[in-house]
Parts: C-alpha cells; structure tokens; sequence
C-alpha cells in the first residue's frame, strides 16, 4: 500500500473512534479518546518509535536521532474532535507525522524527531482549549483540574481515569533548551486554498482568540401568570446580547464573534428563564482589535444583570520566520505558487510557540468546511502535505 | 393535630420526594412520581376512599355517596411538577382535596366524591401537558406515546415502567353522564389575590394558550474561520425571534409569550450553531387575541430557515356558571369580597371542562410566586381554603 493510502486508511480507522455511535464525538480524556491513543500508539511503534503518554495524556512518539542527546524536531496535531466532527482536523497532522517518520525507514537524522498526538486542542469537555499542548509548553493552570464537565465528572478524576496523572502535570513540560522547533500540518479549515487552487500553503500567524463564559441573571417566573412588564428573562437578555455581538463583529473586518453554546434554567417550556449561560468567542489576526471586541463586549452587559469570566486568552502568534523560510522552500518544490496564510483557528503550534520555534502547513478543504461530518481533504493534497513535511524534515538543520 | 396543620404536613412529606437531591422535580412517570403516588394513595384509604390508578398514572381515590350507583363529584389537581418546583403547586388541590374528603368523617353524602392526583399538568417530560387529564377527559392522542424524553426514554416505556399501561389509555376515560362537575383548588401563581389582600378568589375562565416547538436550521462551521458575513448561524436566527416575540407581547395587553427552553446543535463554543430548537408558548384570555398573535410569530419565521410545530393548543376555558355561583357563595361565607379572576395558567380543569362543569378556587400565594422553591402559602389561607371547599360540598346539589 503506498503512503497515502494507508494515511487515508488510518484517517478512516480513527474517524471510527468516537464516544458516539454513528458520529465522531472524541473528548479530551474519554474512552474513546484511550482507544485512539492506543491505536495511535501502535502505528509510531511501526514506524520505529518508542512511545509514551505524558501526564495530562498526550501521546508521543519518539525516534531517536544519530547521536545520543541529540537535539529534537516535534511534529504534531491533536487527537481529539468536536462533537459531530469530521476525520481530517487535528488527526491529519499526527498520522501525516508518523507517515514521515516512517519515511524515513530506520534511516537517523543528525536531530530526533517525536511526533506528539496532544490530548485537547479543541477545549469541549472542560471548555479551555490546548490542554495538552499548554501543558507540554509549561503553562497549564493547576486550577483548570477541579473544572467540572456537563455529566459532573472533576478534570481531575476523568484524567486519573484515562491514565494521566493529575499530580504530575509539571513533568510534561518540554525542556526548550532541547527542542528545535515545531511543524504542524493541519487542514486549512477556511476556502482559501481551494479558492486559489492550491494543495498546500505556509502560515505565518495564528490569530488570537478570547473565550468567555457568560452568566446572565433573570428571574424564573409562571409563564402564563407573569406580565410582560414584570419579567425578568434572563434568555431574552441573553438574545439582546448575541444580536449586539453579532452586529458588532459584522461591522469590523477580520473580527470574528461566536456564541456556541446556550444553556437556559431552568428550561421548561412554561417557565420564565432565571438564568441562561453562553460562551462568548472573539478572535482577530491583531491583537489590540481583538482586545477591543472584548471590551465592547463587556461594555454591552453594562446595564444587564450579567457576568463575564474570561476563560482562555490566547494572542496571536506569529511563525518563526526562518522555519516559514523553511516550509516555503520545501513547499516550492512541489507547487509553483504558496501561499502566506493566517488562521483563524487556533492551533497547537500557537502554545508551542512560547518555548520553540514553530511552523504550520496548511492543507486545502473542501469547501472550507471542517468541524462537521462531511470535512474532506483530496488525497492528492495529502500526498503534496506528506510530501512538503518530509522535505522539510530533512532539510531541517 | 388540626387539619390545616396536616395538610402542611403532607405537602412538607410530598416536597421531598423528587428526582433530584436538594430541590422538588417530580417529572411524568418519574420513580419519584410513583413514590408520590403511593404515599398519596396511603392518605386517601386513611380518610375512607379506595383507591384505583388508571392506565395513564392518574390516582384517584372514590368515597362513596348514600346510593349504590350515586353520581360523581370530582375533586382534585396533579402531582407533577416543574424542575426545581415548590411545594404548593398542584400538590395543594390535591392534599386539600383529600382532607375535605376526611373531615365527612365516613358521612355520605347523596353523591360519590373522587379525589383525582392527575400525573401530568406541567408537561415537562414531554412537552405535552395535561397528559393525565387529558385521558380522563379521552382527549388522549395516541401518538404522544411514540414521543421521547431528553434522555431517550419514549412515553411508552417510561409509562409500562411506573405501573401505567399504555395500551389501554382509552379506559381512563370518565363517564360525562356519571359526572355532576369537577372542582380544583389551587395556588392563584400571580399577585392579584395578595395585592387585594385576600385569601381566594373564584375562578371565571382560564386563559387558552398554545404550545409550539421552532427549529432554526442554519450551517454549523468553524468559528475561527468563517467570516461573520459567509455564515448562518442557527442561534443568532433564534435571538432575533425571541427579541421579535418579546417586543410583541409587551405591546398587547393581556398577551404573554414566552421562550422557556432553547437547545443549541452542537452546542460548542468554537462551533457556529447549525441548528438551535426552542419553545414558544402563547396565552390569551381571548382565542382570537392568542391565535392573532400566533399567526405573527408564524409570519415573522417567513424569511427564516425555521419549522414551526404546533405542540399543544387549548381554547380559553369558561367555568360553569352555576358552579361559579355556588364556589363564590361557599367564599363568601369565609370571607368579605370574592375576586372573579381569569387564571393566566393552564390547570386540569380546563382540560376537564370538555366533559363536565368545573369550578376552580384561588388560593393567595406569596410574593405571586410559582414554579419556584420559595414557593409559599399562607397556613391561614390553607384554612379559608379547606372552609370553602368543603361547604362548596357540603352544598353541592
């Protein structure tokens, strides 16, 4: 079988690995996440690595260098999905990985390569994103532990039962002094690359982004019996507050402004609503516009008996411009024109960045379509992915 | 101990049985509605009834009139409750329902008397109210059965689980020509009664409402990545038509409206909602008022990608004027002046007008407060409350 079709294959066989029969739903620290880690682990052994799991549950893949002590190359993506998520986002970038390293053959490079698979880049069971990377990079926060999720279960019990260790998140942290650097292949998840018709393209910022979490306060009241000058509905409040976002962020280029969840108490279809919680998500390449939004944001909930939480922050990171040197080069040799992209999403490689070097490659979509069932690269776009990642491996210095 | 003392005292033991620790929900069907079953059943074989519970779970406790074949007086409210309910709502009718049956003290009168603890008025388990009305009334509509729960659980199921049997809903059906009226007592859940300072009001009409379920279709898409101006947003669609139906209501007198569950798909906070499901319900003590208002929110969905369902619908209900006269002269006696009121709340009388004449009786509550836990009703007015019912009894022709 040639690589990129047992990259497809292995895409499909992880694309079946999910809390959710007939959908793929694969939370950070879940079982099915386990059985992913497993099955992930297994393929790394294949290609000649050594493998571990980290405390907070990232799996890496290790493949020694030439000497001993030599300096490493991470790759990487993540493993874990959104609910109702399609094959390609986050996997991608760990199988491609892999599929590199196996390339190689046995052959060492005067550098170690590991491919890191991180546990939780998209934050949906405890609602903070990048745990595994944050916790490779030396910024995780202790208190995010006693975060509980939807079914009540505490971070640190479901990490306890995954097989990471709660106590000993410390030890997960890279030492940078021994990296040399971070390379992320990860689907575009915008149009784009298929706009431009292009396979693959180089990316040279990660925009920040602001999550919140916020609370409005009403009053639960008899639907039938409460007038409406007396009422207090805290989801009518609620509404106010997404349409003011929703018209905020249309008016400014490049911000983006997203309410995806709602929770309304308590939700009966005759009871006033006394209170409805939403997350609030704001992103912008700048950060000073994005910092902007936020207040605006606040400022809106003024007069609103409402409360804000500022839940993860992250600014936007810009590439090391020697390795998007890099990446371009190897990403010439195989299309005439790249691309100089920014993301919109965030990634991995933005907390990696504290402490390494990074670059990102991204890879078209159809339709720009990702978090959904029917996300879909080309497998010819793989094997123009497969093919930039490991010219750019080997000509890493 | 004095009557109005055990009342308090049964309502205190019925608000502790719920599905949840720590605060009253008592769902359809729920274990905790069969415990509530079972101890209501004890106290009507304690004040001389038998007891008998139908296919759809209503309890019903017969006390036997002087004759052999004697007509019927029905007694009576429900037992199910709102999440995170007080201790009055519903359980007050039938408590006190049942005392008044217990102060005859094995006296029979030319009529039998049946105490009805109807299983579900609320409608919160599947959004379908009156069930257990509705059965007894045989308005029951097979289909319902086929509905599901948020856990998965289809009323059917559920129902064979708590000792109903839902083959044979057609047998709950009360005989109208065995029927002489049916009368409910039960907190007013709105302030008028406190604000006039008295005890109970008599009850004209309760006000028809309709029930409706809406789904706003959008596309789901990666919130990082989709420019504001390339999506559609399922939630942002619903805010403006909860704003939309808000701003209406407020401006027509009498009319209330209300959004009391909204449910995002699928529901992350990185993810655009492709779809966001809620309830509206709509009252008026005119039909045509209430269906004029409904046929607007209908139309303001025209330019939307959103299906209405109607899920329920109940005409304003009129009370007999006969039983008006006799529950207003039973008041009178117990106090100075008697409120007509029309009552914004559906109730199982309105359900059971379509089969016999029904009264309806007011009690005061604090604060007009309802569907809560600080719930409260004054020991006093459980007093004038059980002293008007049982003379409207004891006067019943």
């Amino acid at each position: 079988m040639d690589a990129v079709a047992k990259i497809l294959e292995r895409l499909e066989s992880l694309g079946g690995i999910s809390e959710e029969e007939g959908k793929l739903t694969r939370r950070f620290a879940t079982p099915a996440l386990r059985r992913a880690n497993d099955l992930t682990g297994q393929w790394m052994r294949e290609a000649g690595m050594s493998v571990r799991q980290d405390a907070i549950g990232n799996l890496i893949g290790h493949y020694p260098g030439a000497a001993a002590g030599a300096k490493i190359l991470m790759l990487g993506s993540h493993l874990d999905t959104v609910p109702n998520a399609g094959k390609f986002d986050g996997a991608l970038g760990v199988v491609l990985a892999i599929a590199c390293v196996e390339q190689l053959a046995g052959r060492k490079l005067p550098f170690a390569i590991e491919v890191a698979a991180f546990a939780d880049e998209e934050g949906v069971r405890y609602h903070t994103s990048y745990l595994g990377s944050r916790a490779m990079a030396g910024e995780f926060i202790e208190e995010v532990l006693n975060y509980i999720d939807a079914q009540g279960i505490e971070m640190r019990a479901a990490l306890r039962q995954f097989g990471g260790d709660p106590d000993r998140i410390a030890q997960c942290r890279a030492d940078p002094a021994r990296l040399l650097g971070y390379a992320e292949v990860h689907i575009e998840q915008g149009p784009e690359l298929e706009q431009k018709n292009q396979a693959v393209g180089v990316v040279t910022a990660i925009a920040g982004q602001t999550l919140a979490s916020v609370t409005f306060e009403g009053k639960t009241g008899h639907a039938g019996t409460t007038p409406m000058r007396q009422r207090r509905d805290a989801l009518v409040a609620a509404a106010h507050f997404i349409l003011e976002v929703e018209c905020h962020a249309r008016k400014r280029k490049g911000l983006v402004a997203t309410v995806g969840q709602l929770t309304v108490l308590p939700g009966a279809s005759n009871v006033i609503p006394g209170k409805a919680v939403l997350t609030l998500e704001v992103r912008h390449e700048e950060d000073a516009k994005r910092l902007a939004a936020v207040k605006y944001f606040q400022d809106a909930l003024r007069n609103t008996p409402a409360s804000w939480k500022t839940v993860a922050e992250t600014p936007t990171v810009r590439c090391s411009p020697a390795q998007i040197a890099l990446m371009r080069k190897a990403a010439r040799r195989h299309q005439p024109r790249v691309l100089n992209m920014v993301s919109g999403a965030g990634h991995d490689a933005a907390m990696m960045a504290r402490i390494t070097p990074v670059a990102m490659l991204f890879v078209r979509c159809r339709d720009g379509l990702s978090h959904h069932p029917d996300e879909m690269v080309a497998a010819a776009d793989v094997g123009v992915a497969l093919a930039v990642l490991s010219d750019y491996v080997n000509e890493f210095i």
